[in-house]
């Protein structure tokens, strides 16, 4: 093993991990990253499939954002944000506010999970301030994930996450029926069908009057298996949320800034949510920021004299921290500059047939759904059909091989799935796609 | 009002405060910052009081992190920390782990409240799988604080704060009767006194067994009012809890990094918890970064073969945040280079006898409390001695003169404290001092 490999595992416990995993797949050393490539210590390239966890929108090192970042730093890294204010956060909470025409508010946070927990404790506070004291439940999606932290746990559907600490975690109970599609040219899309909606509607009916909100990832949900779900199922809820007073909590955490070809996935649907709760691609993977956009009525209901009691005590030390700031405005200026929201719009087939390739090439990959730079397909057994043993951890397998072969891949548990800088040229698509070949045809 | 806070006031909603206070006391405007200043646009220099929300050690803009910072910059901002590994974050692993012999291995968060999480998750799942099924509850220190999302509310004691939200909260007790006092010459001190322990071993005892740790923000409560209690009562809980087989989870997010003139506030009890919690002082103010220290042996307990489910899957998209990183380990490098902990240990006295010198000119300060480089006291009505009605929010008139007078203060309620950056001058300390007398004068 590789010196600084050693010294890693002496001290570093790794996120996510089963830390006996890596005395057989130690870490990999890098020396720096560059567009959609980390490169090891051995000057190896490995392509980046999914962006360091769904953030480098733009990849890694981009030069406008660099030069934005250095500049910021000649004026000050961090200040606090209670009482001070300055160019770059409302230059940056000026482009925030425009995303959608009723959010005008911007609260800053400092992770996803945070942001997440934010739009919940706002969401019961106003209906605490404005007479709907029974409100004080949330509802969520099966198969959904919005963070780590105990309340976001709650929120999301990933036993393998949350269960050992069931005992200080709230129930929130998950919608089931989800309408879940392969695209947008599914026929689900734009119609899920009454009778589908209808038992989803019976959840939310028996729930409603203590009913506070409910969270969801719009259209893609990410940990919980890159599902992609109908646009359609978006548009009833917002109008049942609306009809019984029920606040919509969109977590656009890895869906945001073009991931899914828009700069929000609601905009599919055509629905402004209460809450959007945005982190990830909002300064490109530059730096640790994450926001919450509401309406000037929730912050009217929190807006009143000191003794009312009623403002928002949220803070986090770091909250508009000026780096991410400064990372964040420049990131919208280029997707206005490169066009990439289009762009993304246009190669989204492309990265879809890639994935199609892969599985003419392999005949191991089933269940395709692509949104955007989003693509994901199941791996089977070939001889069977039938999914693969988990104790064959096959997903992981190909993982090991990927990175070998020079792709970081990461599958979810057997879920491939490439989720790329959203400007990797094509080339770097092809050369992927090879990878993924290769390392699949290795494992299986 | 200036056309920037103009614009800000319509998008961004600060954290911590009622808006409503915005239309009368708008945010300054920050151009830049250095050392222990905040600079406003029109060129005045505002000194930071408190560190920026107490996390800007070295202050603003240290040229040796700045350089770091730059230089790793260079190489990549960020990358994916699951299965990788840099030299940045190995060598500030090697120091974290360092700083006490016991505490060998770090978990990377990217803030605070993050980080009081994650040591509660590990502590309840250490018992799970270790045969101790039954430890499920916390306990924490009346007026403590430990974060914001909804279960670090729960951990801490401010009202003000986690009201709204009881209903998607756990319950942690607290335990009352600890033992404050002004410093380390106080008799308690050394000896907080056995019928003062009784009282709070009793509360104790009547939940031991089902007790999986105890939080707790060592010798310093910040938010809670800047108190300070006595190093013996963290000897005496350690030696019971160690008895009775309970995590210490020491959260020392703002106490850490020479806050109290030692590396952490938990070597003046000579305790070694089963969790460090850090951040603030970690980056010197850099970034949002946060540390989770805790024991080879805790590790081990989740150290197992994969489909033995005992990994700890938390995760945050920015842990070992590399900007972050590479500040953190400048940072702890100009520590040294600085005398930083000696420095402030040596000092501390005469920060306290600045706090003295104000309570004189101004014959309204009483309580006064100190440790390292934090001195409060609390502003009483000299007339009567009493404090004044809360109505008046004296504290809050202070601030707002403060920043008028050069200097951002920004009391909690109606206690003033300096917490400065740990290099500042004397000369700024007596500028601080006479801001301070200043400020009060005009208010009372």
């Amino acid at each position: 093993m590789h010196s600084l490999q050693t010294r890693d595992l002496k001290h570093i416990w790794h996120p996510c991990a089963q830390m006996k995993d890596y005395e057989t797949f130690p870490p990999l050393v890098i020396e720096r990253a560059e567009g959609s490539f980390f490169y090891t210590d051995d000057g190896r390239p490995v392509i980046d499939a999914i962006s360091s966890w769904w953030c480098k929108s733009l990849g890694h090192c981009h030069p406008d954002i660099k030069k934005a970042v250095q500049n910021q730093l000649e004026r000050f890294e961090h200040i606090i944000m209670a009482n001070t204010c300055n160019s770059t956060l409302v230059e940056l909470s000026e482009k925030l506010a425009q995303l959608t025409p009723d959010l005008e508010k911007v609260f800053y946070a400092d992770n996803g999970s945070t942001a997440v927990e934010i739009a919940l404790k706002m969401s019961l506070q106003y209906n605490l301030q404005t007479g709907r004291k029974q409100k004080t439940q949330f509802l969520a999606l099966e198969n959904g994930y919005h963070g780590e932290t105990t309340l976001t746990l709650a929120a999301g559907d990933c036993e393998l996450y949350s269960a050992p600490y069931s005992s200080i975690m709230p129930v929130i109970p998950k919608i089931t029926g989800i309408p879940y599609v392969s695209g947008i040219n599914d026929p689900l899309w734009n119609d899920m069908g009454d009778d589908a909606w209808n038992i989803i509607q019976k959840q939310l009916e028996e729930r409603k009057e203590l009913l506070s909100g409910i969270v969801f990832e719009p259209l893609v949900q990410g940990a919980g298996g890159m599902k992609i779900y109908s646009a359609d199922f978006l548009r009833r809820l917002k109008k049942w949320a609306v009809a019984n007073d029920v606040h919509l909590i969109a977590d656009e955490i890895m869906t945001g800034f073009g991931r899914t070809g828009k700069y929000l996935a609601c905009e599919y649907a055509g629905i402004t949510p209460d809450f959007v709760c945005l982190s990830k691609g909002l300064t490109a993977g530059w730096g640790p920021m994450a926001v919450v956009l509401t309406s000037n009525e929730i912050y009217d209901a929190f807006y009143d004299d000191y003794f009312s009691g009623k403002a928002f005590m949220h803070s986090n030390t770091y909250c508009g921290y000026p780096i991410a700031a400064a990372a964040a405005l420049e990131a919208m200026k280029v997707y206005e500059r490169e066009n990439t929201m289009e762009s993304v719009f246009e190669r989204s087939s492309a990265l879809l047939q890639r994935m199609k390739y892969v599985a003419q090439e392999t005949n191991c990959l089933v269940n395709f759904r692509s949104l955007g730079f989003v693509v994901a397909a199941d791996i089977i057994d070939s001889s069977t059909g039938l999914p693969f043993p988990k104790e064959l951890r096959i997903g992981y397998q190909c993982y090991k091989k990927a990175i070998k072969n020079g792709a970081f891949l990461r599958p979810l548990g057997d879920t491939l799935y490439f989720l790329p800088p959203l400007n990797t040229p094509d080339g770097v698509l092809d050369d992927l796609a090879e990878i993924a070949i290769k390392s699949l045809k290795e494992v299986l």
